[in-house]
């Protein structure tokens, strides 16, 4: 941490932000510049953060100068990104994409079936679809619950796809453990702080959705509850921020792929049907996301979009799912991949 | 729900939108303007929502008319604000303010009971300390957990001041139940809707802060689920919201109070402590809260803020405190109101 | 600035940071620490940051450590406030409070005339009106221009009332100069440059408007703009941000207003007109603006709001005016002020 | 416009409504609903929103159910996209890829030179570079004014490359009009409405960018601005937006390409340069632009960037500039794009 002086602290003032600094037990550097007195705080920066040094006097700003997250850090992996295999599937390192694919929610067998077969003939990596549905309005739709597990078992088992399908509350994590492949985690839990820690101690991949208003730093601290676990197989989602523009549902952060691959080892897919809500500009978002370096995307697929109980606007028409998959997957070829 | 054509859409492709409504049992209403027709669709908003009629040729946009929210609605109840006594202390209905302080975090018995002291002596309505905190990153402090719950029981037990204390889990549902008296949902929880219901079926007060990007629509729809199952004493809490400044940590958004007395029965009281970061701006926040016409705010108090260990910078000192809530009382007494 | 290093930096890269600092003429100053190696760079900020030391091996960050506005800053004035006299009515200096009132915009003498005896009589320090309207669509009424500018003269002849208007091409500064008294530019305008440099010799005081998105450094620099040019005399306005939430027209950051005393000498109004869009939140927000310590407010009033030709919404009516003044200037004079 | 009655409005508040609506000839239509009864005003909806109707008893909300820009709407030009030439390169029309490239700055004639030269070897279609730069602060280098200007004209006649440069005051237009193929209009500008009708009245090519916090709305608007005047040959820049995050300078919104092709005829382009602040996203930002659809991008390109007097660490060095440009043009290949 740096501690910043205004330009006309007094000496006297600077001596005691040094005081007590030594007094907790951290070193401090003095540093005096041209305007303004800055004095290096070398230990613990939650320590010197919780100090609360900005109410001395003559205390201007206490500046973070290291990265808030430890264990989801590039650095800490040497720069070798994290990769692993879910059920044969590949996931992060640089020669696969992920192709996540289906029902925004499972409504019945056959919907889900059905869209299982179209998504797996057309080379999907995995098969997405939700059971528990956290929704604003206590009055909306909340999903099947266990009996949509049961069916997402069901179809893998006769696709062989694995399952990816979002836990809501730790209360039905055996059942999660037992039906699924990859756990998600959504951007409303993204600081549900005890889901994390479960899903840390569960022996399953994780991916884990940024909050709608989350910072990069914020995913990555959140990544870390998980990865203090033991649980090191996280992909991380960009799905979307919350922005003053309401032209789309969300602004998909398209720049949050390269930026998170400079500074995590962990994978990292895009969400283009939540981001946008609107199914004409999944495609769109999906190439893009391919091309700035993405390792997949997990996108909605409906038999019958028209009649979804859920998010019906923004899940893709099954009989188009093909030729979206190609054009992805030719933007994903000229990074050197290959579906996963 | 209203569904707007874009201004080339043909006859047919009103036709068609027309008789998907009344398919699904919902009336439509057509309505040629000069430029484009749109189509009142009379029914569940909800429904129609989820009907996803943007994908459908010549449908440019569906556009909510009515308010998302229902149980929190002032409309139902008729206008009349609700009011509700914590220990004797009256919330809401514009003739008391609510003065709640105390430390950020129950670091020991000492400090608590200090703080307690102090503030019980300048009029303070109740009394708030978390035991349980939600930390952005795993490696910070996160509270002293159900021994911080026994401090603030006892402490209450020897001041006469009710106590207001965060619940994260449901875990511990029993313990806040004996131990406290408001029971808090922090922002980053809002749409943890488990909790929510969990909290909805305890026998006590919740104080529901507003997430920190979530819109006041979503905070009176999260309000629904706690109302759903049939407690009526909630408390909503502006604590500032995330926006692209970062002079201070939160923005606060001192307009959510008028705005909320004009579409909710419920009270609405607010945190200057974490909206500002800053002890500097919390007087003047506190200050504003209360000539907006909040029914309150709940404000940090430390004995000695430096050796906090927790979010020192933005606890009042406790040697001030005195002297600030005289000049909060002051501003809140035009309005007509005396401390709760 | 200090530029931060990468855990895993070589004593080499560091090396190197500080050999390009040297050559540009910048004292550097390494100050290892437990994970990453920091540099202070010691001389002009501005041209630290231009150097790009962000694209070297090794650096993971410059960050800035001097705020980045230096004529409004309150440690220039050692912390004395700017004050001066418009007309005799003393703007900034904590004893007084500005309320400047009167239409969105000029639309006929007759009208301008109402409000102005209107608020006059209730106390205004000032008069506002719109001759020069700038205009989201260019299909929108734009205001009456020069005509607009002649009628505010002739009310401020009749009424003795300083007047307030917003200019926004350099094109008429001479028109404004004979017939304004406060040169108002506007939200949009803020980062207009050139035109700030116009006010800024124009022997006028000028009231900045905050930008519908520009931070408190921003404004603060806007304001350098113009006082570089010798113009001393600025008024700073808040008047809302563009945020997430639509809720309200814009969100009024009402700790603007604290955090501003802290780190300007400039005086500071707030515009609860333009943030709320709402004529039910302005007496609100106009309250919680004195409360919280601004040296005025300025707030459109309207003989008749349902007819206005611009912004009829948020517009007082002229009938609630008086008791609408009495209110804030009770929550003023709590803090000591007088109307000015 | 729909104006939206509240819950408990009675049939007189809705009879006033439309009373008021027909005496200013607007026609009414009342529509009754479950919950609400919602009026269709069917007319000019500026006229409709000036009225000021949420002020009048029993009125929740007055909701535009029309898009407010008229001349940029793809409807306008019945889906027809608007492509005209520079020069020979060919903008907009789906079949070609606009590859711009230059320094920030025009420092000197040698860099803006060596810079071009590298830039059309590697088929770059137009030069960028700029003369008179807007900075945040007064104390930051301006750019080089109307020497610039001439400096590019030179290179465009060595390079035969048009050439864009930022035109910040319609004092300059005249030479604007004389060395430049494309007026830049800068994101700080996208409201300076007098300095749009300047641009829409010279006779060249206009490329408005995005304001920072400018809504896609807002953006077409100002568009209409320059289109009034007889202009047709706008192009539109996406070139990041500001949001809460501050891990990247600014958040690129891929998602306004979409977007703008479904809503107007107009080309859109993509600025990856100022969008990240940072020159290790620029090449996956570009990519993810082509992928997304753009008709093109403008990026920085700087012989030695570390040396930059403006915005060094954005810049392309000019030796990566080739490689940068092959990646490009791959993925707009895909979409059956060549350079331009």
């Amino acid at each position: 941490m740096m501690v910043v002086m205004t330009p006309d602290a007094t000496p006297a003032q600077i001596e005691a932000v040094v005081e007590r600094l030594e007094a907790a037990g951290v070193h401090a550097k003095v540093m005096p510049g041209e305007l303004t007195t800055a004095i290096g705080a070398i230990g613990d920066p939650e320590g010197v953060r919780e100090m609360g040094l900005e109410g001395l006097p003559g205390v201007d700003q206490v500046i973070p100068i290291s990265r808030p997250y430890k264990l989801a850090s590039s650095e800490l992996s040497h720069h070798e990104p994290t990769t692993f295999e879910v059920d044969g599937r590949r996931v992060g390192g640089g020669e696969t994409f992920c192709l996540i694919a289906g029902p925004c929610t499972v409504e019945s067998a056959e919907q889900t079936r059905e869209v299982a077969r179209v998504v797996a003939a057309a080379g999907a990596s995995m098969l997405r679809g939700g059971a528990f549905k956290p929704r604003t309005s206590p009055f909306s739709f909340q999903g099947l619950g266990l009996e949509g597990l049961e069916i997402l078992a069901d179809v893998r088992a006769e696709t062989g796809l694995p399952v990816v399908s979002e836990m809501t509350s730790a209360s039905v994590a055996d059942r999660f453990a037992d039906a699924v492949d990859v756990i998600q985690v959504g951007a409303r839990n993204m600081q549900n702080y005890g889901l994390l820690e479960v899903v840390g101690k569960l022996d399953k991949p994780v991916l884990l959705k940024r909050g709608l208003s989350s910072t990069l730093d914020e995913l990555l601290m959140a990544a870390d509850y998980v990865l203090k676990e033991g649980n090191e197989r996280v992909i991380l989602c960009e799905r979307g921020i919350r922005t003053f523009d309401t032209a789309m549902r969300f602004t998909l952060d398209v720049g949050a792929v390269p930026w998170l691959k400079l500074h995590t080892h962990l994978p990292v897919i895009v969400d283009p049907s939540h981001a946008s809500g609107d199914r004409r500009l999944v495609g769109p978002l999906s190439r893009a996301a391919a091309a700035a370096g993405a390792d997949g995307i997990i996108v909605e697929v409906h038999p019958d979009p028209e009649v979804a109980l859920c998010d019906g606007p923004q899940q893709l028409f099954a009989a188009d799912f093909e030729g979206f998959a190609r054009e992805v997957e030719a933007h994903a070829g000229l990074l050197g991949r290959r579906l996963a």
